[in-house]
This record gives C-alpha cells, sequence and structure tokens, in this order.
C-alpha cells in the first residue's frame, strides 16, 4: 500500500538519516535504520539488559520508542522540504513478551495529508527462525514547519489563552 | 480544568445547539444537550433497546456516539467563529456494562489548540441511586474553516498523490 | 494472516450469526454480514441519512459501531464454545470522511488468546469505482464464559472493593 | 477517586519499590518513584540529553516508558499479593514539548478488576513555577500470577495454534 505514494521530496532519505542521527535516544537504544522507502521506515533494536522491565523483557516502552521514531519518519519520507514531524498521540498493543536478540519495527503510512499522517507500525521479535509480531501501533503525526517544530507542539500553536492568563 | 479556558467565539453556546441540531444521529440515538460551557459538555442519552448488543446491553458504538459528540462539542466552544470540528481519532475503554435507564456522557478539553484540540470523555450511567463511571474516551479534534469542514476530512487536504494518478 | 487461525468450535459461523441476530443496534444501523472465516470478519453497512454528525456525512460513531461488532466477531469465530466476546477498549483514526452510498468493515484477528483477543479493522466506503479507506480501528476484546457476559463485563469480576464499601 | 480502593495486599508499598527495583529501563532513565498510594504511583524522571528526539526536546518514548511504568504499578498496589501486571495496550495523546528540568508521571487506576485494571496516567513538567501537562495516556494492565508474568504475556496464554502448527 505505502509503495504507492509519491515523495514530495527527491531528498527524502537524506532527510529522515540526518533528523534520526539527531535523535539521541534512537542511539542510546542502539537503534539502526533498515529501510527507508516512500511512506514506510523500518527500525532495528538489539535486545539490551538496560532497557528491561521487572522480568527481563524490553520494556514496553522502549519497544514503544522505536515504534514511534519509525512511524515519525514514515510520515517524514512523504512530508514537504522544510517541514518536520511531531507524534500527535498512538496507540499500542502489546501481543507478546519483548523476548529474542532483535527487534523490528516496521511503519507505513495508510494516509498522508498536507497537516495530519496516520501510520501503523508492526514490531516483530527476529534472530530465532521465526518472526513474531509482538506489538502494533496506531500513530497520528503532525506535519510542521521546521521553525515551528523546534520551539513547540501542535497544541501550543495559538492556543486558547486560560482566563486570567495576561 | 477546563472551566479556565476562555472561548473565543462568544456565541459558543449557540454554535454548539445549533451543529448538534444538524446530527441526526444524536436525534436517532435521543441524546440532548445537558450543559454547555467554556471546554466543556455534557450530553444524556437514554436507554433504548434498539440500539443493543447481543446481551441486552447499549451497544459501545452507541456509547461511544455520545461520547465523541460531547468531545467535538466540547472543542468546538472554544474554536474561533467560522469553523467546525471534526475527530481525528479517538480511544475508549469501556469499564462496566452500559446497564441503566440513562447515560451521561461528560466531556472537556484538556489542551485545546489552533488546529489540535485533546479532550477527555467521561460516560456514566444515571438513574439509580449511583454514579457509575462505564467508559473513558481520549480523542483528538481537528479544527477546520467551516468551508473545508462541509467537502472533506483533515486526511484529504493536500494529500500526497498516488504515484500514477492523475 | 487471519486466515491461518483455527476455530475452537467448528460451528463459529452458526454462532456469530445468532449472536449478530440479537444486536439490535446492527440491525437499527442496517448492517449485514459480508464474510465469516476463522478470525476474520466483515460487515456491510448502507449509508442512511439518520446516522449522520452535522455535515452530512455518517456520524463516527456509526462507523465505529460496525467495526467494533466486525472485530468482536472476528474475535468470537476463534473462541472456544460456551463464550462470549466484548469489547474491552479499542481506539479508531478516522482517515476521509464517510461519503459513499455503503461502508464496509473488515476485520481480522491478530493475535488471540485464552482471554484477550487483538483485533484490528478497516472501514472502506464502496459503491462508487474505488474503494477508499476511511477509518482503521485496533480493539481489545475480551472472551468470557457465555454466564458472565450476561451480567457483567471482565473490570466488574472481583474488582477491589472501595473502602467503605460493605 | 483512587484514595477510595483498598488494597488486596498490605504489602503493596514494598511489592511495588521490589518490582521497580528490577525495571532496569527505570533505572538508565533515571526515573524515581515520587508517591505510592492504593491505585495511585507517581515516577519522577529527570531531562537527560541522551533520551532526546531530533529537536532536544525528551523523545515521546522516554515519557511513555515513566507514565508505563506509573500506570502498571499504580495497578500493582490493588493486584492481590503473588501477582504481577503486564501492560496490554496503552495510549497516549502528546500536548506539549517535552521542555522542562524534571517530568512527574501520576497514574491512577480508574476501575481495577481481577484479570483487568484500567489506569489513566497524567504527565507534567516541573521545575520552573508552573506545572505544565505535556501528555496524557490511557491504559490497560493485565494481572498475572507471577509465575506467569515470568513466562508469557497474556496473548500467549492458551492462544488458538495456527493451523498446520505442530
Amino acid at each position: 500500500m505505502s509503495s504507492e505514494w509519491k515523495p514530495r521530496d527527491p531528498k527524502y532519505e537524506a532527510r529522515v538519516r540526518e533528523s534520526f542521527g539527531r535523535q539521541t535516544h534512537m542511539a542510546t537504544l542502539g537503534a539502526s535504520i533498515v529501510l527507508i522507502a516512500p511512506g514506510q521506515v523500518h527500525l532495528a533494536m538489539p535486545f539490551a539488559p538496560q532497557f528491561c522491565q521487572q522480568n527481563g523483557f524490553l520494556h514496553a516502552g522502549a519497544i514503544t520508542s522505536v515504534a514511534d521514531s519509525a512511524s515519525g519518519y514514515a510520515a517524514l519520507t512523504l512530508a514537504p522540504p522544510d517541514t518536520d514531524v511531531l507524534a500527535v498521540e498512538f496507540k499500542i498493543n502489546l501481543l507478546a513478551p519483548a523476548k529474542g536478540d532483535e527487534f523490528l519495527a516496521c511503519a507505513q503510512v495508510l494516509r498522508p495529508g498536507r497537516t495530519l499522517t496516520v501510520c501503523r507500525a508492526d514490531v516483530f521479535t527476529t534472530g530465532g527462525t521465526d518472526r513474531v509480531l509482538i506489538a502494533t501501533m496506531l500513530s497520528t503525526v503532525d506535519t510542521l514547519s521546521s521553525a515551528q517544530s523546534m520551539s513547540a507542539y501542535h497544541c501550543m500553536k495559538g492556543r486558547s489563552r486560560r482566563a486570567g492568563a495576561k
């Protein structure tokens, strides 16, 4: 499905790589880019003992982090030049324990838009004989001008002032 | 919290009533407006046997319908003149069976914005001695010009063309 | 994917039809069953002017209702005999206006379980030359004994008593 | 609301502290426990440059991690002895940029259950003069026997075998 989308910025791959390189959280988690295509980004992350929950599985927050970045960058592949993306919201279902040597978050755009893009990301464990789906995310990504994204989020843009605020 | 928000359109109450009056789905469900305040709308809906699931409880889709409309109208109370609201997405947790004579959906704005407003809605059964929380919704509402909302949704605005489309 | 799932009850199709027949909300909306297969249920619903939002599109709550029922019944195709299903929660993204003559909600199980089943449902408009994806839902469905589902929801089962309650 | 819930295990506080101590991801993020009460857990996390997104704000995945752990532990305060908790799913809305020196995730149980507990978590920036709501999460938490949680997730429990699997 997402392979049908046509990017508006021919340099979409370089933009994704450059932005990903600035996400210190991805470097901390050891995540790397596996695929960049129009409307699709896949990120890999190895198991690491310092990102676990109480039973030694990868913490849901670590899984969510790579699924969220993969989704944002899937949206960025279709965004116009001089824009940036920010997650508005996401929902994730955790389907199976995050056991395995490596995790792969595969995000694709379901519907791109001028401002809002909807993405789906599936997270798999890999490394064994089988690829197991362990989580699936549905997210909404906002496209902002690069200047806006440096300063503030969507909801801050001209929001209603609280009564009494100066 | 929402009582702090300051409306940008002094006629917000009339706008909500007028738009609600055009929602045939609300009329079909027998829903009515209980409260309109800046950042808050409460809707009531009676139990009715024609909107039930397989065991005679109100269908989750009926509960969701009033929670969604309450949320959209809570957002509309804070929207500028000549704009309309459309749900981008919502998530609802169903906490208890929709048993009771009447249901009350209480929505409030958590964060208003120029384009995106985030709302929470709690749905209660009423009519007995107790008020029981049966569902809670978290939603994202988009604010569009009235003209835009007549024709198309957020994701349609200038969306990427599929490769090969004319 | 869902075609791989093996039903535990050979009479799964009859069970879905019987339960669907008891959902008065589906009858009210004019919904009908298009497909029942292991892990998959498709429901159709015609456009009807009495279930609309303020601009004459189908209300998101109507779309959600058929997506929710399709998801619950997709889960029911894989449930053991003498059990029933209830939605725990769902999230839906609305991608395009609900314009069209007919709507098709296609649900599939992503991961079935003894108690919890995760489903995805895509909703399309049909009737024109094109099939357009207008919404996508991700949901969690609980499997209960038939007796339990007649009386109460998951969260009511043996819940913590409030301090001071008798 | 959550202050009304009555714990079933008088040692709930020690259980939360012991489990939290095993979450290496929380230690990595520098998170600490601020409050444990029946149905409520608050976690704090300082800003740290190694968990950021592309513009130097805290990554949504880091915010989500502490909100998720706070929610799970809020559920654990009400769980019976010899059980453990695992997130089934969650949804988060990101309301404002994660700017600030410290972040506080405040989770509370909305409805506890024998198996499923629904929680809400609000995340605030603190450290300045104002406390700003930057995110809100709605989640479903599963309660398992401690033995189950060591081995597998909810959806793995007796799941339907794929056709052809041995």
